[in-house]
Formats: C-alpha cells, sequence, structure tokens
C-alpha cells in the first residue's frame, strides 16, 4: 500500500498533531499528496498530512473492472464482510489501525492529537471513522461528503456488494445514522464540511442537509457551508482547503 | 495545442488582467493547472491564468527522444532558427503572438493588463519574454528560473541545437545579458524571483546571484527570495504562489 506523508518544519524539533486525508472514489494516495495544495497551509499550522490510498492494490485483488464506483478505487473505507472481498477490502482497519501504528511509530507526530478529512467518498470515510474512534480523532472535517451512503446510489451499490443486504449493518457506516444514534457527542469537536453547489452529484449522491438534520437532532455544532458555482473537482478542495487545515490545527492545538 | 485558463468570478462582469504561466522542462500546459495551486489567489485577486504548453507537439514534429532537455517539453520559449527545429520549434512567437491573441480574443481579459510568470525553463521564458516584450508585459515573477541559459548546460544544449552556435545569438534569450543591455529600464516593474536552497539544479543550472548582479548593474529593482529547504518541485511553487499572484495584481492594478 502507497502513501504520503507531508511534514511541516516545527516536526524537526518537536512531534506534531496529524491529519489523515481520505480521497474520494477512483482516486489513489496521489490526488491529494499533489492536487489539494494543503502543504503551504500545513507548514504554517506545524501539521502534518497523511494522504492513504483509497482501496486495496495487486494483481490479485478482487476487483469489478467495469465499474469506477465498485472494487479497486472504491475501498469506502469499511472492512467486507461478503465474498470475494471480505479478504483484502478491509480499508476500515487498514487506515485506523495498520497504517496509524505505521506512521505513529515511524514519524514525528503526536498520536494523541489527530484529525481526518476527505472527499466525497473520502468525506464519507472522515466522518464515520471520526464517529466510531473518537479516541483516536479529535477533529473531522469534509469536502463534498458522501453522509448518507444507505440513502444514495453510491453508498447502497458498495455497502450491498462489500456488506449484504442487511440495512441494520450498513447503518454502523452511515455518517447521518451515526450521528443520531451515537451517544459521546458533549465532547466533540465542531465539524467542517464545504460543498459546491455546482457540484453534479450534489442532489442524487450527497445530500449535505441529511448529515445537518442529523446534526442537529444530535446537538451537534456543524458549519456546512454552501459554495456557490463550485464542482466537485480538486480546484474545490484547493480553493478552500486551508480553512480546513487551520480547523483542525485549532481544535488539535487545545485538545487533549 | 492544448492550454488552460483559469478565469475569477470578476471576469463575469468586466475583463480583468492576465498573467501567463510558462512551466519548466517535461512540462506540459497541465503541470501548473493541477498542481500549481494558484487559483484561490487568482480567484481573490481578480486574476486570469493562463497556462500554455513548453514545446512543439504531434507526431510529425521533431524530436530527440532519448533527450528529456532537448525537444519535446524543451521548447525554451524561442524561435528556432536550425534545422530541423526551426519549422516547428517557435515558442516564442506562439506564446507572444498566436496564444496572446486568441486569449485577448476569446476571453474577457485586459490585453493591456498582463504579466508572466514561470518555473525553471518557464522562469527563464517569462524573465526573456519580459524583457523583450515590455508593450505586452507589465509584470513578471519567477520561480526557480534559468537566468543565464548562455551558461549553463541546459541552455547550452538547448541554445546551441535550436540556434546555432553564435553566441551573440544566444545572448538575444538570456535574462542576464538581456537585463545588462536594455535601455529601457526606467518604466519597469519590481521583479520578484523565490528560489529553493535545497534545489539541486542551483549550483549548476540556475545561478540566481548572476540575475541579482545584472539587476543592480542595470538599476532594476529585484526581490530575490532564497528560501530555506525549499526543492525545485511544485511543492515549491505552490508554498510561495500566492505571493507571486499578489505581485502581478498589485502591478496590473496600477499599470497603464
Amino acid at each position: 500500500m502507497k502513501f504520503s506523508v507531508f511534514l511541516p518544519p516545527q516536526a524537526k524539533n518537536n512531534p506534531v498533531p496529524v491529519v489523515t486525508f481520505l480521497s474520494g472514489l477512483t482516486c489513489t494516495h496521489e490526488n491529494c499528496t499533489t492536487k489539494a495544495g494543503a502543504y503551504a497551509a500545513a507548514a504554517r499550522e506545524g501539521i502534518a498530512i497523511v494522504a492513504p490510498d483509497t482501496s486495496p492494490r495487486g494483481d490479485h485483488v478482487p476487483d469489478e473492472e467495469s465499474s469506477y464506483d465498485f472494487g479497486k478505487g472504491a475501498g469506502f473505507y469499511i472492512n467486507a464482510t461478503q465474498e470475494p472481498w471480505a479478504q483484502n477490502y478491509r480499508m476500515e482497519n487498514y487506515i485506523v489501525d495498520d497504517l496509524n501504528a505505521l506512521i505513529c511509530s515511524s514519524f514525528p507526530v503526536i498520536r494523541e492529537r489527530q484529525g481526518i478529512f476527505g472527499h466525497s467518498m473520502g468525506g464519507h470515510g472522515a466522518l464515520t471513522l471520526y464517529l466510531k474512534y473518537p479516541d483516536l480523532y479529535q477533529s473531522v472535517s469534509a469536502f463534498s461528503p458522501i453522509v448518507a451512503p444507505s440513502e444514495v446510489p453510491w453508498g447502497q451499490k458498495a455497502f450491498s456488494g462489500y456488506l449484504g443486504d442487511d440495512i441494520q449493518e450498513w447503518k454502523k457506516h452511515d455518517a447521518c445514522a451515526l450521528m443520531k444514534t451515537c451517544n459521546h457527542r458533549s465532547g466533540f469537536s465542531s465539524i467542517l464540511i464545504d460543498q459546491g453547489l455546482s457540484d453534479q452529484f450534489l442532489e442524487e449522491q450527497l445530500k449535505p442537509h441529511l448529515f445537518k438534520e442529523a446534526c442537529e437532532e444530535a446537538g451537534q455544532k456543524l458549519t456546512l457551508r454552501m459554495q456557490d458555482e463550485y464542482d466537485h473537482s480538486y480546484y474545490f478542495i484547493q480553493s478552500f482547503v486551508d480553512d480546513h487545515v487551520t480547523h483542525h490545527a485549532h481544535i488539535l492545538a487545545s485538545s487533549r
């Protein structure tokens, strides 16, 4: 598995907080690394940024070659339970266990000060892993996230394939469902989401208003910014990534 | 020939100033477009950015396939006079005539408010075209530019191949030589150059101190920033591109 790590100059003297960026469908570690433009802000704020791959790789990993939104490039940051995916498609464990342990033992980062953010499928990954692993991540943000995978075509295709037909299983990996059911929100930080209003996937796949309603129901503070005329691309990410890096830096500076 | 154009939101109401970014060896229009991260600042400042290719393309264009620094991907923003290059390798005319006319007639930009910047070979292109076409460009800046091509291996290889052996011909396309010989500097704007101190090409190919000396001799104001630990990559460009966009915006806002 390939990943990239950005270390800010502050890391030469002391360990620094670390934020993981999860990319979207069809992406690898390279999209964030080359196109997000997050590193100038990360250097200023003293934040390390880890960019993992989005799915398992290799000639022997099962795939659905005709799909861009299932199989390789569409790991969805969950552990598959269905065959033939269950052996390789364990991206949740990869991100929170394997990769995280490697990062924390190999680089000068503070394990107790971690954030997570992402884009589209990676926004789904960031929100759900934040909600599932409150001891690991103190801050979260997202660009154009899939917030309700159980209720949109991308998520339904992925979850039925990787997890089977039991919708109760899907809800365990659905940011809106998790937000409504978790009982430990009082200690949680504010969530930042940016969404472009000219995003071609906004109406059918993303539906950020569902997450807004879930946050209101749960009493969770959310800043949802609907950005006029922006689309689903990395240009959108580039345009607002500084605010996200600052969001994480502020929370992680005061956490623990 | 492919190129990209970024138009800021301000261009919806009124034509805006336009800055051309020239990329370096092996690049196409895509490097700046996807990796420079200049568009958030350009949107803020109300500046259009044009990213042209670096050399002629096509199956019938002569090339030197074993070289990354000659032929395709290494047009050097000059008009070749030697065979077999003279017919196709006319990047100087392409940038200042053909492409510029197309941009000015097709997009809401102000022909009289133009700047130019670039990286490495494109920094050479930006500085020399600025000095050769004072009526076209009012502002210039560069990242890690080749400032003295007549005196470094990259430039000597390109100029001897495209222009022949007469070193006096080379000097017409050498930023240091042009700076020392031009007699119309009084109306010119300040020049901004960023150079990484960990750039692997700094000592052999770039030699920014030669341009500093030429500017001092000519009475040209130059801000040369030597950036500790930065290399020759687009990460370096990403890190300081906001300052360059602002540099051009300020000059172009007050020019003409």
